[in-house]
C-alpha cells in the first residue's frame, strides 16, 4: 500500500479540469484550510450567483472576450438573440465583479468594514487552443470599507493570505507589494506627464517578459518619454527590500535629484508603513518589488503579486491591491483591498511536480469485514457504532475470502480491517501496513495514531537545492 | 444582541438566489455536516466540470428545455451558431449525468463499487415567471459497482441520506420507498400489458395531484386499461407500512385472487429486505408507500422520495433509487443506486419559516478593541495569539471610543470585547451579553462555554402541534 494516486481525471473538454478522488481531497483540504485561516481571522464566507448581467460583466472592455454567454436552449427566439446586454446573462469570470454587484445590492443590510471570503469556481471562454483553464476555483478575500477605508487594511490582507497559504502543504509563497503612488509620483517627479502614466505602468508591467532593453525602447518609442525618464522608470522597477527605511531611500536616491512630488511621498509614507507592520507581525512573508505595476487594472494604491518559491515561471500564484473606487452606488463609494488566488492553477502545479501526498483517496479509516452474507448484520453494528465515535468505515461489499476484503482494503488504502468475532470470540483488527491484528472492541477501540482517522496530506521533499532560508 | 438575521440578500435576477452572510452560515453549516456524515460512510467527494457537451444533457429528451447552452461572447461565428450538439456546451442540469459521464471516463482507474458524494450547484433555463429556482445547490450520494451491484446498497443509500438529514437542525425527514418491479409486476398480474406499464407508472405518480379518481379515470381513457385494472392499481397505490411482512401481504391481498407475477414476488424480496435492514438500523427512518413511482425516470428497482415534516406541500426533498443500466462504455454496465436532495430549495423553505437561527453572521467570537491608533500593534498581537490558538479574532477597524468599539461588536453578534491593558495594566475581556468583565491573557484565555467559539444554528420551536412521534 503506497500513498493514493494524485492524477487529473480523464476528461474529454480542454480547459475543464476534473479530479480523481485523491486529488479531490487535496483541493478540498487547501479549501478547507484557506476557509479556516479566513474564519480566525474574522472573514465572512460568501457566495454570489454563477451568472451576472453582460452588462455588469463587460464593464471593463477589457475582459469582455473572455465571458459565457448563457441561452436557454428552447427560449423564445427573440429571447434567445437578443442582444440587449442588460438582458443577455453570462458566467462570472472572476469574483470581484459579482462581489461587488453583491456589495451594493447590500449596501443597507452588511455592516462595514465587511470582511469576506470567497472561493467559487469562475470561467472565462479561452479559445480552447491556448490550453489555459476556463473553469477554475478563485479563493478571494476582500474588506470594503462605507466611505473611507483605512490603511492598516492593506497590510492585514496580505499577511493574512500569507499565514492561509503557509498553512498548505506547499513551498513558500512570498507576497511583493508596490504602490500605485509610489510608482505613478515617481514618473511625474522625473516629468513624465499626467496622461502618460497609465501607458507608462503598462509598459514597465511587461518587465519580466520582455526585458529591461525592451521596456526602455517601448518608452521611448511608443509611449514618447525620453531616455532619461526611461532609465528613471527602470531604476526604480529594480528595487526590492523589506526594510522600510531601506527602500525609501532607495527610491528617492533613484530619481537621481529630482524632486519628489506629493504623490510619491504619500505612496511612500504609505508602503514603508505597509512593510513596518509586515515585518513587525510575519518576517519575511512580505517584500516591496517595486516593478509590480498589475497593468491596466482599478487599483489606487497598494498592488499585491506572490510567487511561490521554485514556481516563478508560473507567475503570479496571487494578486490584487487596494481600489478606492470600485463600488459605487452613486450616493456611497465603497473602497476595498483584496487579493486573490487562482487555486486551481496553483494546484495543478502543485500535483503534476508530485509536490504533495495524500495517504489515502478515500475517507475510510476502517473496513469491517463480512464472514459471510447471513452476518452483514453484525458487520454493519460494529461499523454503525465506530462511525457515532467519528471514525468513519466501510463495510465489504460481498463476503469474499478474507484475504479478497483485505484487498479491498489495501487498494484503496484503507489502513485497518476489521473482524467480527465468531461463535463467542472477540472482534479483532488488523492494521493491514503493519499486519499486526489485536482484539478490539468498536465501543472502545482507536487507531494509535489520530492522522489514520482521515486522509492526511504531506509535501514532498523536492531535489531542489536548499537556499539556507536567507532572503 | 439577538441572533442574526437570517434572509435571502437582493438579487436583481429572479431564480438566482443568493444569501446574506447569516443564511450563508447555515448552508455552509448544512454542507459541512452532510459531508461529515457521507465521509463517516466511506463516501468520497469528487466535483466534476459544470459543463457538459449537449449531446450528453439532451440523451433523455424530457429535460432538453431546462438546459443552458454557452457561447463564448467573441467566438469564431461558426463556432457560435454551430447546432452540432457534439460542439455545444451546456450547463449540467443534475449531478447524475455528469457522474456517470465521469464513471465512465474513469473506469480504468476508478475502484468499485465506487460511493461518492457530491455537492454542486446545477442550472436549469426554466421560464423565469415559473419564480422556481434556476441555479441551486444539489446534495448526491451514490454507490455504483462494476457489473454488479449487490442489494444491501439500496438499504445502505436512504440509511445514510436519513441519518445526515437528522444531524441537521430541521423537523425531520421520512424517506418513502417503493420498488419498480413491484409496481410493474402487480401491473402484469392483474393482465396490463407490458407496452402499458410505463404509461399506468407515470398516471399513478400524478396521484397526490390529481386524485384518485382522475387518475383511474386517465388509466382507463387514456392508458387503455380496464376499470378493473384501474381499482387494483389504486389498492396498489394505497398501501404503506414499516413492517416488512405486513407490506407484503398488503399487496398480495391487493391481488383480489390474481396469480402474482415472478416480477411482483423478485420485487418484494427486495422491498422486503430493505424495509427488514432498515427498520434494524434506524427504526422509522423508512417507510414503504406503494405509491411512489418516479415518472418516467430511468429507475429499475427500488425508488425514493422523501418529505419534511410539516413541509409535505414541500413535495419530495429528496428522491432517487436504483438504476441497473444508467452508465456503460459498451463493454462494461455500471449499476448504481442513489438518492439526492434538493438543497437550495429545502434550505430556502427552513429559512423562510423561520425554522432555523443563528448566533451570529461573522466568524469573530473576539473583537480585540483599539486604545488609540498609535497602539494597534498590540491589539494585533493579542488577535494573531488568540488565532494561534484556534480563537476567531477580529481588531477594530478604528481607534473609536470603546462604546462605539463595543457597539461594532453588538452589531455583528461577536460575543467578547478584548481590552489591552495600558500603562503596565493587564489585559481584560467583557463579554457583552452579560456584561462581565474579567482580566485575561491571551496565551490562556478561553470561552466558558465552547460553542461560543463559532456561530451556532438552532432549530426554532414551531406552534405545529406535537404529532407525538407515532407514524
Amino acid at each position: 500500500m503506497s500513498s493514493a494516486q494524485v492524477r487529473p481525471a480523464q476528461s474529454s473538454l480542454s480547459g475543464f479540469p476534473e479530479w480523481l478522488p485523491a486529488g479531490r481531497v487535496v483541493e478540498q483540504a487547501f479549501i478547507d484550510q484557506l476557509r479556516r485561516t479566513f474564519e480566525l481571522h474574522g472573514f465572512c464566507g460568501i457566495e454570489t450567483r454563477a451568472v451576472e448581467p453582460l452588462a455588469q460583466l463587460t464593464k471593463k472592455g477589457e475582459t469582455s472576450k473572455e465571458v459565457y454567454l448563457l441561452s436557454r436552449l428552447q427560449a423564445d427566439p427573440r429571447d434567445r438573440d437578443s442582444t440587449d446586454p442588460s438582458k443577455q446573462l453570462g458566467l462570472h469570470f472572476d469574483l470581484t465583479v459579482p462581489f461587488t454587484r453583491y456589495v451594493v445590492d447590500n449596501a443597507g443590510v452588511l455592516t462595514f468594514p465587511f470582511k469576506r471570503y470567497q472561493i467559487q469556481k469562475v470561467w472565462r471562454g479561452e479559445r480552447p487552443q491556448e490550453g489555459r483553464f476556463r473553469e477554475f476555483y478563485q479563493v478571494d478575500i476582500d474588506v470594503v470599507g462605507d466611505g473611507a477605508l483605512p490603511l492598516h487594511y492593506d497590510v492585514e490582507v496580505p499577511l493574512v493570505m500569507s499565514e492561509a497559504l503557509a498553512a498548505l502543504p506547499i513551498p513558500p509563497v512570498t507576497i511583493h507589494v508596490s504602490n500605485r503612488k509610489v510608482a505613478q509620483g515617481f514618473y511625474q517627479s522625473v516629468g513624465i506627464g499626467e496622461d502618460q502614466l497609465i501607458e507608462v505602468l503598462r509598459v514597465v508591467d511587461k518587465l519580466d517578459k520582455i526585458g529591461a532593453q525592451a521596456v526602455a525602447d517601448e518608452l521611448v518609442s511608443t509611449v514618447g518619454t525620453t531616455a532619461q525618464q526611461a532609465a528613471a522608470a527602470l531604476r526604480l522597477a529594480t528595487i526590492t527590500g523589506q526594510e522600510p527605511e531601506a527602500v525609501r531611500e532607495a527610491v528617492l536616491a533613484a530619481l537621481e535629484g529630482a524632486a519628489p512630488h506629493e504623490l510619491l511621498l504619500t505612496g511612500l509614507d504609505e508602503l514603508t508603513a505597509l512593510l513596518d507592520a509586515a515585518h513587525r507581525r510575519r518576517p519575511g512573508a512580505i517584500i516591496a518589488d517595486l516593478k509590480i505595476a498589475r497593468g491596466l487594472d482599478y487599483y489606487t494604491g497598494t498592488v499585491y503579486e506572490s510567487f511561490m518559491a521554485g514556481a516563478e515561471d508560473l507567475g503570479s500564484v496571487c494578486s490584487g491591491g487596494r481600489f478606492d473606487n470600485l463600488a459605487t452606488n452613486g450616493k456611497r463609494t465603497f473602497p476595498g483591498v483584496g487579493i486573490s488566488i487562482g487555486l486551481s492553477r496553483l494546484l495543478s502545479r502543485v500535483l503534476a511536480d508530485g509536490l504533495v501526498e495524500v495517504s489515502r483517496a478515500v475517507p475510510t479509516a476502517v473496513l469491517v469485514a463480512v464472514t459471510d452474507e447471513e452476518h452483514r448484520a453484525a458487520s454493519d453494528t460494529v461499523a454503525d457504532t465506530l462511525r457515532r465515535r467519528g471514525i468513519s468505515a466501510d463495510v465489504a461489499p460481498t463476503a469474499a475470502k478474507f484475504g479478497k476484503q483485505i484487498k479491498f482494503a489495501d487498494k484503496r488504502g484503507i489502513p485497518f480491517v476489521w473482524f467480527p468475532g465468531a461463535d463467542g470470540e472477540g472482534d479483532s483488527v488488523k492494521d493491514i501496513r503493519s499486519g499486526e491484528q489485536s482484539p478490539a472492541e468498536a465501543e472502545t477501540w482507536r487507531p494509535a495514531d489520530d492522522a489514520d482517522l482521515t486522509p492526511q496530506l504531506q509535501p514532498v521533499a523536492t531535489a531542489e537545492p536548499d537556499t539556507g532560508g536567507q532572503g
